[in-house]
C-alpha cells in the first residue's frame, strides 16, 4: 500500500494548509479556480461542461470558478474540445499529465471506469463520479482506496440524482441508523409503470415512449431487469454502514410480465405498482429484493411518478425520513457532480501537493463516501424477505376462487383479499394478495396452481406500510 | 470586530492541525472525547444527555465519545446533574470557565439564548443550536458572527428536525438555486388539522388531544398563529441565500376559524387543508404567506400528515426536491443535534486553542450554517402572493351561487368553482375557489360580501400545483 508515515505527512499537511490560507491562483473576479479533468465526454460529461459555464454565479457564491482543463475520450479524433485551453484526449497519461484539481468520472460501465478512479485516487486526486454500476460493484473496494489514501471520492449523484442525501448518511452516523430502506430508484422503470398506469399502454408501447422522450437508453436491460436499482441499494447500504452487499446477490426481477390490467387489480386492493428496491437490516442479517411491487396508495413513494424517485428511510432515532425528486437527466447529474466539486474544494488540504502521488486529505473531506470503521470480516447473511404477493392467475373456464384457495392452501399460502373475476381474451384472470410468505413456498404453490389450472402466473410483493 | 490578522493565524492553524494528527486525548476505548456543554436542561436537553449515554455506538463509529460535561440551569437548586462528572450551575461564567469543546443550545426563545449563542462563539465554542425563534430573529446576525470568526454555528435541526437538507443547501449551491419552497413546518398545528381532518374534530378537541399526547407544548400560540412556522421559513430563506427577511414580515393567519366542514369540503374540490409555509423567489423579490391553506391532493404535502413536517424545493437546475420526517420531538431533536456536533467534531481545527478567545477554523467547517456572501446592503422586497382562495361564506336564506358572483365579479374576484349549499344550524354555508388575486383585493370583496349577506367569511389561500 502507497501509504505515507506520519512523519511525512505532517509537514505536507502543512505546507498544504498554509497555501490555502494564501490562495495560489485566482482570476480576475478574485475567484478561486478548480480545474477538472472529465472522464467521459457523453451526454453527462457535455452536461458538467455547460453547467460550467451557464451557472458561474452558483459556484462564485463560493468564491469558485470550475474550469474543465481536459477531458479523455474513446476517440478523440475529430471531436472539438469543449474550449480552446481544454485538452482533449483518448490518452490517460496524456490526459493524467494534465494540470488538473479533481476528476468527474462520467463514463459509466465498470471499466475502464474503475482502473482510471484507481489512477486519479493513487495520484491524490479527489473523483466524483454519478457512476452506480461501477459504485455498486466496486464501490466497497473504491471507497476503502479513497479512504486508506485519504482521498476525497463524493458520488452523490450516484442515487436520487437531484437529492443530496448519501453525504449525510455518511457523515451523520445518527441518520445513518437506517433499519429499513424502500424506495423507487430507476427513473426509466418507474416511467414505464406510471404510463401504464396512466395510459393502460402496454409495455412496449410504454418503453417506446421512454425512449422518445429521452428517458431510456437504446440499451434499457440494465434499467428493466433491476440491475441498475440492485446497484444502488447496494451502494445505499454501504452508506448506512453495510459494505458486504454485492448486487448480484439481491433478489431481482424485471418488469418483463407486466400488463396494464394487473395495475389496475393493484389499485383496487389499495396499492400502487412501483419499480421497488427494499432492504431491512437486522445486525448483520439482510433481506432484500429489488423489482416491481405493491406499495399502499397512502404511502409516499404511490405519489412518485414518471420518471421521478423516491427513498423511504426507518431507523430507530430517524423515525420515518422521505426524501424525492429528480433520479436521472443530465443537467440534474451535472449540477449534484458539480455541487460535489464544490464541497471537496472547500475542504482544506485538499489539493494535491505538486509532484507528490498521494497526499492525506483532511478526516472528513470524504464525506460524500461512506468510510465507516466496517468488519469486512463479518460475515452478512442476505435473505429476500417474506411478505404478502399479489398474484395473477388465468383460470380454466370452470375454475373459480374456491378452486385457486383449494390448491394454494395445502402448499401453506393463504389468501388474505380476492378480486373479481374477468373474462379475458386469454381465459379467465383473477387476482389475489396472499398473507406473508417466502418466495419459495410461493413458487411451490403457483407451480402447484399451474398444475393444475394450466394457466400461467404473475407473482408481485406486496410491502404493507408496517411490513 | 474582535478578528486575528493572518500573521496570527497561519501559526495557530498550524498548532492546530498538528494536534489533530496526534490527538490529545483518547478515552480507554480509544475514542477521541467531545466534551458538550448543554444551555438548558428541559425536554431537548434532557435528551440530548440521556441519547449521547444510550446511543454510544453512533458516535462511536466516527471514532468519537460524546460527553455532557456542563449544564447551565435557570435554577440550580436541588436539581441533580446528569453525571457526577457534569458541572450542573445556574452561572453562566462557571458554565464557560468549564473545559467544553461544544455548546448544545437547547433553551428555546431569543434571550437569554442570544446572549449565551455569542459569548460561545466570541470564545471560539462551535455552537449547535435547534432554536428556530432564535435563529429564525437574529439569525443573519449570529451566522454573520460566527463567519466572522470563523467558528461553527450549527442547525440542522431547527427545520423539520429529524431531516438533514439545510447543510447541503448551505455546502451545496446548485442545490441551494431554490426559487420556491413550499412546506408544512409546524408538527403541532399538522397534528391538529389531521386530527380534524381524519375524525371531524373541533379545534378546540385536536388541540387538547395533541397537548395530551405531548405534542403541543401548554403555550401553543407560536405554533397555532403561525409564528414558529415564519421563523422557519425566514431561517430556510436564509440558507437558499436571502438574509434580509424578518418573519415578521411574512403574511401570516393562524388556524383559529378552521371548521370540519371546511375541510370536508376543500377535499371534494380536489384539495387537502395544511399549515402552509409558502414563498416563491424571483431575484431579491419575495412573495411569501405562512397559514391554513390548500394543496391538491395529488401534491406529496397531501400526504404529509400528524406530527410529521416536509418541504418542497424547486429550483431550475434541482427540479422539484421533496423532504418529509418528523418535524419535532426531543429524541430526534436530540439526534440531529449531535450529528452536528459529530460533524463539526470530523473537521480539522474545530477545537478551541487554549485560552485563545476565538480561533478561525477551516473554512467549511461552518457548513451547516449559511455563508453565501450576501449583499446585505440588497433591499429584499417581501410582499404576499396574489393565490387563489377557498372562501367559506353563510349566505342568508334567500341568498345563492348567483348572490355570491354578483357580490364578488364587481371587486374584481371572480369564482372558479363552487360546492353545493349545505344548511347548517347558523345558516347556509357555501364553499367556493377563486381565481388567483391579491390578499387586498380579496378582502374588499369578501367586506362587500358581508356587508351584502351579513355571514361571517372563511378565505385560506390555495396553491395550484403549477402555482
Amino acid at each position: 500500500m502507497n501509504t505515507l508515515s506520519q512523519s511525512q505527512i505532517v509537514p505536507r499537511l502543512k505546507r498544504a494548509f498554509a497555501r490555502r490560507i494564501k490562495p495560489r491562483k485566482r482570476s480576475d473576479a478574485g475567484l478561486r479556480v478548480v480545474r477538472i479533468g472529465l472522464l467521459g465526454f457523453g451526454r453527462v460529461g457535455s452536461a458538467v461542461v455547460n453547467t460550467c459555464r451557464r451557472a458561474r454565479d452558483a459556484a462564485a457564491r463560493r468564491g469558485l470558478r470550475l474550469d474543465v482543463r481536459a477531458v479523455l475520450v474513446r476517440n478523440a479524433l475529430g471531436r472539438p474540445a469543449p474550449d480552446p485551453r481544454t485538452c482533449l484526449t483518448a490518452d490517460a497519461d496524456e490526459f493524467f499529465r494534465q494540470p488538473i484539481d479533481v476528476v468527474v468520472e462520467a463514463l459509466g460501465g465498470v471499466e475502464p471506469a474503475a482502473r482510471l478512479v484507481e489512477t486519479a485516487l493513487r495520484r491524490g486526486l479527489p473523483v466524483v463520479s454519478a457512476n452506480k454500476a461501477l459504485l455498486g460493484e466496486r464501490g466497497p473496494r473504491l471507497f476503502e482506496l479513497a479512504e486508506t489514501l485519504g482521498v476525497p471520492l463524493y458520488c452523490e449523484a450516484s442515487v436520487v440524482a437531484g437529492v443530496p442525501f448519501l453525504g449525510d448518511l455518511r457523515a451523520r452516523p445518527f441518520a445513518a441508523r437506517v433499519r429499513r430502506i424502500v424506495g423507487v430508484l430507476n427513473g426509466t422503470s418507474n416511467f414505464i409503470l406510471s404510463r401504464i398506469e396512466r395510459d393502460a399502454l402496454s409495455l412496449e408501447a410504454a418503453l417506446a415512449d421512454a425512449r422518445r422522450r429521452g428517458l431510456a437508453e437504446p440499451d434499457s436491460g440494465r434499467d428493466l431487469s433491476g440491475a441498475d436499482a440492485a446497484d444502488k441499494l447496494a451502494l445505499l447500504l454501504l452508506h448506512v454502514g453495510l459494505a458486504g452487499v454485492q448486487p448480484d446477490a439481491i433478489e431481482r426481477s424485471g418488469l418483463t410480465t407486466l400488463e396494464p390490467l394487473d395495475i389496475a387489480a393493484a389499485k383496487r386492493f389499495g396499492y400502487a405498482i412501483r419499480p421497488l428496491a427494499f432492504a431491512e437490516i437486522d445486525g448483520t442479517h439482510v433481506t432484500a429484493f429489488v423489482g416491481p411491487g405493491l406499495v399502499p396508495l397512502s404511502h409516499a413513494l404511490a405519489h412518485v411518478e414518471n420518471e421521478s424517485n423516491g427513498v423511504e428511510l426507518r431507523g430507530p432515532e430517524i423515525g420515518t425520513v422521505f426524501h424525492s425528486g429528480p433520479g436521472a437527466g443530465p443537467d440534474v447529474t451535472a449540477a449534484t457532480i458539480l455541487d460535489d466539486v464544490i464541497e471537496i474544494a472547500a475542504h482544506p488540504g485538499w489539493r494535491r501537493a505538486a509532484g507528490a502521488p498521494a497526499v492525506r486529505a483532511a478526516p472528513g473531506a470524504g464525506r460524500r463516501g461512506p468510510d465507516h470503521p466496517l468488519d469486512r470480516s463479518e460475515r452478512l447473511q442476505i435473505d429476500a424477505p417474506a411478505t404478502a404477493w399479489f398474484v395473477r392467475t388465468r383460470l380454466a373456464a370452470h375454475a373459480d376462487v374456491a378452486t385457486l384457495r383449494e390448491v394454494l392452501n395445502p402448499q401453506g399460502v393463504s389468501l388474505r383479499a380476492t378480486g373479481s373475476i374477468m373474462d379475458q381474451p386469454g381465459g379467465r384472470v383473477l387476482h389475489a394478495l396472499t398473507h406473508p410468505c417466502r418466495r419459495d413456498r410461493l413458487e411451490r404453490a403457483l407451480a402447484a396452481l399451474h398444475a393444475a389450472t394450466g394457466g400461467t402466473n404473475l407473482a408481485l410483493r406486496c410491502l404493507e406500510d408496517r411490513a
